[in-house]
């Protein structure tokens, strides 16, 4: 067993769900790929346990909702990007493909509108009951300035 | 049980760590809050499972590395933005901090060289034995154009 493997590296972490999509797409073959491809807004009920996490969040803020994609298939390690298999085979890692090792998915979003410990979000691809395990703020996303680039 | 709770929404969803943090800062209190503050670059060391991701990762990439905060509170819902007191007590949604119910660190870093299962990224303010979960490009991070903001 290599260093890596055998110091405190922690196994089983387990993610309880702190609420869920409600959203009009239902099946995973009628959601876009990426929110900005002409995804809706959904509502993003937090459940009442976690909903003091919310205090503050308010009307036009920028978040990123994260996922847990259980339709996933967790077994895939390469797939051909965007399921089209002129793409080169791709570590899921250098893709944003669902299926692979821990389905998390990451939505940018932007609040609409906040009723009690639910949130109009949007836009995004994730399908009616798809389980949110965190929400963050947007803070700089890219280390680099893309105007630089 | 409101109808969010007593669906289909999983309980339980177990993440395996797919790599580990490998940095010079041991300590959670020697960390910069956020990886342009100052942060090293670190090595990501992908386990032999989970390497095969990685194919076609290179130098110069721009990731979103998600990291298990292994050592934060999950029983905290609201802090005082950067352990501030006199930022008002703020939902952790609505915040970065790593104390949360589901302690998910995401940190946009670039490859600066990749060496087998071994990935030299930066800058990461996550400290030395920092479980990685996930592994995913940058691709649009904000649903609007920053420039037109």
């Amino acid at each position: 067993m290599s260093d890596a493997t055998k110091d405190s590296t922690p196994t089983g972490l387990e993610l309880r769900p702190v609420g869920v999509i409600r959203s009009e797409i239902t099946a995973r073959a009628d959601a876009p790929k990426q929110g900005f491809e002409g995804a809706p807004d959904v509502w993003l009920e937090v459940f009442p346990w976690a909903a003091d996490g919310l205090h503050l969040v308010a009307e036009g803020d920028e978040l990123i909702v994260i996922t847990w994609f259980h339709q996933a298939h967790r077994d895939v390690f390469q797939v051909h990007p965007r399921s089209n298999p002129r793409n080169p085979l791709t570590g899921v890692f250098a893709t944003r493909s669902p299926d692979r090792p821990n389905p998390l998915g990451l939505h940018p979003v932007v609040v609409r509108a906040v009723d009690g410990n639910r949130l109009r979000v949007g836009p995004i691809e994730a399908i009616d009951g798809t389980p949110v395990v965190d929400i963050k703020p947007v803070l700089s996303c890219t280390p680099r300035d893309p105007s630089a680039s």
